[in-house]
């Protein structure tokens, strides 16, 4: 059973253009390279600027740890984060029924 | 261009059986019947028993804003919010780029 993780990120408003140059490139990166990633994609609160989430599928657990130790992950997620203004949050999803 | 929404609920551990239960009518009726729905679906964190999302994508605003004037969203969303151990959380996204 495929799973979903969204990924909150709230951004510093001087660094949202930094954050989408970046979040553009892991995009790029994961949907090309990633082995059992059905979807990734970054989404855009359209109530709030600078509120950001990657909402993702994976085949399975294995993907998305693999995803997790990938170099463009390793990379980017630090650099990321660095344009954050706030602790964000991450979950992860399977389907309930 | 379409839209996802992530509603996340955190339910009582008494009322999750309740909860399941109502969210097995309202998924179903709301893929039945309502236009412009793409996908609406209940899921569970891996991590945390009581946390649930219901994860959906739309055609439009239009279509959203008339599934939460639909019968079976006026009469179980109060229902599924009285199984509610504490307040969760609804952002309406659109595609950042």
């Amino acid at each position: 059973m495929s799973i979903k993780v969204v990924a909150n990120d709230y951004i510093a408003a001087d660094k949202v253009e930094t954050y989408l140059a970046l979040a553009k490139q892991i995009v790029a990166k994961t949907n090309a390279n990633d082995k059992g990633c059905i979807s990734y994609q970054l989404y855009s609160d359209i109530n709030d600027p600078v509120h950001f989430a990657m909402i993702e599928e994976w085949e399975d657990q294995e993907s998305l740890d693999a995803h997790m130790k990938s170099p463009h992950f390793v990379e980017l997620i630090p650099q990321l984060g660095a344009c954050s203004a706030k602790e964000g949050g991450i979950a992860i999803y399977k389907k309930a029924f």
